[in-house]
């Protein structure tokens, strides 16, 4: 590839208005090389990236974004967006600490007029904004871009079944390539496949619609039979994808790495008065070799080297999701009761070998976080054992179902919540730090924290087999540390060290926080600060004999890895005032903020929650 | 009308089997009669059982519950279905403190595999259900019976979603009334529409395909036309509806009053190994000719007379709702960026008159709490200012949206939350004691409590004007009680009222339950025990200037009207930590349980949150 110099004449989408046919597709050329060699580097989203070049640019060639409005759907294919909408300079430090965000983000750029992370959002974010334009009489469209993945999300369904009835400009450009982050499920994706058989289809049905307009129609029964039911067939002809019977002008399906083509019918859509559906076909990762060959696996990367598509970096080690991917395999080989669910990631959620081995008790839902809980709620109820794997984020989706479905019913269903806490680069909207807050409050859940592999390999037996109701086992993105010198897992529901008889000061902690909690009782006490440290294991309900030997301490500090309101340092508190503890406590979480991208490791410092931070509180403290 | 004889005769379903068509259609005669006379009594849901006498008749007939499991949407239009499976002699205690319940309910009946309260549930749990007979070689089906309201749900979309490609006996009852609580919308409302049109469409079809196997076409061009795009026109006349094209059989329509139609369509979905979606059409307020002629009204009703169909009881008095609904008229009278949105709860919410007089932007979404949020948060980037007004207990749909899309992005979404707190009749699933533990771990979240009318006009329009990002104003159910004497509202951020300057004993709550602390501070003085009472009105975040004057008490008790994890008292209690107070702290509230149905007064007084509770609870502290 030659190094690019259309791209760096672009400072604004104006720019771009300018070029002919063929300087597009040069452009395209430019925009994949660099995605490549910027993803190589920082890690991101890459096929999806790769998927949309074409796309992007012709959204900006025919629409004059920010008068016209365009939302990403999720929002993890606004590279090429980003990088033609005056952020080409600070490409470099995408999803990195104090970067640009990977994913759209409104204080970054008029050009973003609406913030994503989560799926399925688009296409209802796009009505409101057409719909405040239509109010205010301001001219624009508002274009929505969702894939086919987002498409088998209930709320987007919702965005289209209130568009589709509208009046509104609003155009939905449906990205289909098939498979969203895992391959694609669901009656919607075959439907979509049968669509995608047949090419131009619209063009076929106005030529039947002609002909059956201006020709007699000769013969009969056949004759008879058409003109009887001639309203269901003009009905069939006219409504014949389900994004017509919802009220949406569908058009396509077209080549979405066609420039001409797509700039064609992104500008009979901006033409027209109504909410329109253009869909178009896509190869995630198309131009690199190696995505386009396994796209799942190139959806969201770590550093690779361009030239072989291996990734650099420190040798793997066996992660949180692994384990507990390996462990239900374990219990469902020999309990065929045991079902897993996962809402479109099976990889991610280390459920690749239980999708394996057991097909047939493995259910990939699609984006549909709600439909999973009360699907594994029905599941429950006659008989089996539904475990839903999930990120924590993700889970906030499902807070009603929880509560209305599992825990109202006290049905046994297991949430495995993953990537629960600090996630990193993806920032604010993927940081799995509310799950606890919102789910603590619902009468009667458990909730265990495992801090090692042991403990997370045990506490999913326990969610399975000891208890009744909704049971949550959370636990971070990446690798358990090891455990340190003495630790001794009892599997108990808490764990309390102690390096000295004359601690005074208890540091009470759960999940990854521990190895800090730990570190940090070692370093203090070589100042001569005499600390004792409570691991809870099981972090709801908080188990009362936890409260036995607090009176030995003067004073005690929570360290807790989410958002402080609604927290366990909370609910720990409380019980301290209602057991009429007397000494002075304290709580460092995370309060009433989001927390934005960087490395794991930096973030828990900013906050305060790393080895560092909790000695430097401990001491800060004992000086009040 | 007769009084029944056939209707007692029946203690479980099957001794309806042996009915002949006659009887069956007498016994529906007598139901009807049952469900007035009762509802009239007791309150309930009346509309939308009358619609369904046939229906559930029909279901008892042909399947064998509970081998066969039927599962109800929202369960609200279950009553027939309890008269028939064994709880006809406790009927008369439906939705009463101790009786039945006015929903589905698994601990009531064995015949009640899955219970319900909220909206769009069934297909997804009923998908479980079905999944785990076909997992365990269990035979008998699954139905669900699910209304055209429901449907405009996510959840259910994501549920035909999932089903539309399984292999389960699951039968989908799509009970089309043409309207679910108010008059249903969006595009699915009109494809349902466009179907109704064509009674026995299938039929229709079935005779389109016979003939075009079978006879030659004959003519050209219409023949090259036909024959070039065949598989078109066979996958539209194969896939006319949404549901062929997502996967189920579709059948129907059918007149839901016609138990011989009823019957047979049900016979034939039984014996079926797939997917199946009957489509009926009946009439909400079936044969009550006041219900009938407006559903809406009598969908959810307190007692009436027969006869006239008039409500007894107390002469009306305003309600919050009513408040919220005018003053929001009002608001909206002189600013033209005020919208208003419902989920399907337009006359619920008090938003009937906004809807008339501003009906551009008024948009009742049907049941998508979750599109909701986002629609709004859609609108107020784009510089409106959209209020969504809801149920307490429905908004459990939308906390990722509020999260994810109104607050991460500070857009200033009002959301108007009604049946906040105990709700009375409609039970555990309608409790609206989780909003401020779901809503308060949100970052910048505003969230006011008014108690009375002007405060909710007032902080109302706090919300519209002088805040960002979302805000909640949360009122209870019911009419607003008359201030105390030298009550007086300055709309601050929390008041303090004192009766003597000895008050030693510091009482915290917000809402309602202001009233019963002022009156229990009354009481107390007369006992000799000097209270004060702090009224929080902005509960989220607590104004810090609240912690200058709490060292003036020994003790603080804290009444609350929600959950307690999470709760404002929780909340409160770790502020009092961290600000050094030294005197007891204590909290009544929701701990960790539901709250099952009973009249208002009732239950508050059952969890202690009444006068005589604070009154009992201050004095029994004091002697600790």
């Amino acid at each position: 590839m030659e190094s690019g110099n259309l791209l760096d004449s672009i400072n604004s989408p104006n720019d771009i208005k300018k070029f002919n046919i063929n300087q597009l597709e040069a452009l395209c050329a430019e925009i994949r090389e660099k995605l490549i060699s910027t993803v190589s580097k920082n890690g991101g989203h890459l096929a999806s990236n790769l998927g949309v070049v074409e796309l992007t640019v012709a959204i900006h060639y025919v629409f004059d974004s920010p008068n016209d409005q365009i939302v990403w759907d999720v929002g993890h294919q606004c590279y090429v967006h980003k990088l033609l909408t005056g952020r080409r300079e600070q490409f470099d430090t995408i999803r990195k600490f104090g970067g640009i965000s990977g994913f759209t983000k409104p204080p970054e750029s008029k050009h973003d007029p609406f913030g994503a992370g989560h799926s399925s959002t688009s296409i209802s974010a796009a009505a409101g904004l057409a719909k405040a334009k239509k109010l205010k009489n301001e001219p624009g469209s508002v274009v929505a871009v969702i894939g086919d993945g987002a498409l088998s999300g209930g709320l987007a369904f919702e965005g289209i079944n209130n568009a589709g009835r509208s009046h509104d400009k609003l155009i939905i450009i449906l990205n289909d390539n098939k498979m969203f982050i895992s391959r694609n499920v669901g009656a919607m994706a075959r439907h979509l496949a049968l669509i995608r058989t047949k090419p131009w289809y619209f063009k076929v049905k106005d030529n039947v619609e002609f002909i059956l307009q201006h020709t007699p129609l000769i013969g009969s029964p056949i004759r008879n039979a058409l003109v009887k039911s001639k309203s269901i067939i003009k009905n069939a002809l006219y409504h014949s994808t389900i994004f017509e019977e919802m009220g949406l002008l569908y058009l396509g399906p077209v080549d979405g790495h066609n420039l001409a083509q797509i700039i064609r019918v992104l500008q009979r859509a901006k033409s027209l008065n109504k909410p329109v559906l253009i869909h178009t076909l896509t190869v995630k990762g198309k131009g690199y070799q190696f995505a386009e060959s396994n796209p799942g696996l190139y959806h969201g990367v770590s550093k690779f080297d361009v030239d072989t598509g291996d990734p650099i970096g420190p040798p793997h080690s066996e992660t949180y999701s692994e384990i507990f991917g390996e462990s239900l395999c374990l219990y469902a080989g020999a309990d065929k009761r045991i079902c897993a669910i996962t809402a479109a990631m099976k990889d991610g959620t280390g459920l690749t070998e239980f999708s394996e081995k057991y097909k047939d008790r493995f259910f990939d839902v699609g984006i549909a976080e709600e439909h999973a809980v009360v699907f594994a709620a029905g599941l429950a109820r006659n008989g089996m054992k539904p475990v839903f794997a999930v990120y924590s984020t993700f889970l906030q989706r499902s807070y009603d179902q929880i509560l209305h479905d599992a825990a109202l019913q006290k049905l046994n269903v297991v949430l495995a919540v993953d990537r629960a806490g600090i996630v990193g680069e993806d920032g604010e909207t993927h940081q799995g730090i509310f799950d606890v807050a919102m789910l603590s409050n619902i009468p009667g859940i458990i909730i265990y924290s495992p801090s090692t592999k042991s403990e997370l390999q045990n506490f999913l037996y326990s969610a399975l087999y000891e208890c009744e109701g909704p049971v949550v086992v959370r636990y971070p993105r990446g690798t358990p540390e090891i455990e340190p010198d003495g630790f001794h897992a009892d599997f108990g529901n808490y764990n309390l060290f102690t390096l000295s008889k004359n601690a005074n000061i208890l540091i009470v902690t759960y999940g990854r926080l521990f190895f800090h909690a730990a570190r940090a009782m070692e370093d203090l006490e070589k100042d001569n600060i005499h600390t004792s440290v409570l691991k809870l294991n099981r972090i709801v309900p908080i188990d009362p004999t936890c409260f036995e030997f607090v009176n030995n301490y003067d004073r005690i500090i929570f360290f807790e890895e989410g958002i402080k309101r609604g927290g366990i340092a909370e609910h720990f508190g409380i019980e301290l005032y209602e057991r009429g503890f007397n000494g002075k406590y304290s709580i460092h979480a995370i309060d009433n903020k989001f927390v934005k991208q960087g490395p794991v490791d930096k973030l828990l410092s900013l906050l305060g929650l790393d080895t560092e931070g909790m000695v430097k509180a401990v001491i800060q403290e004992c000086k009040n």
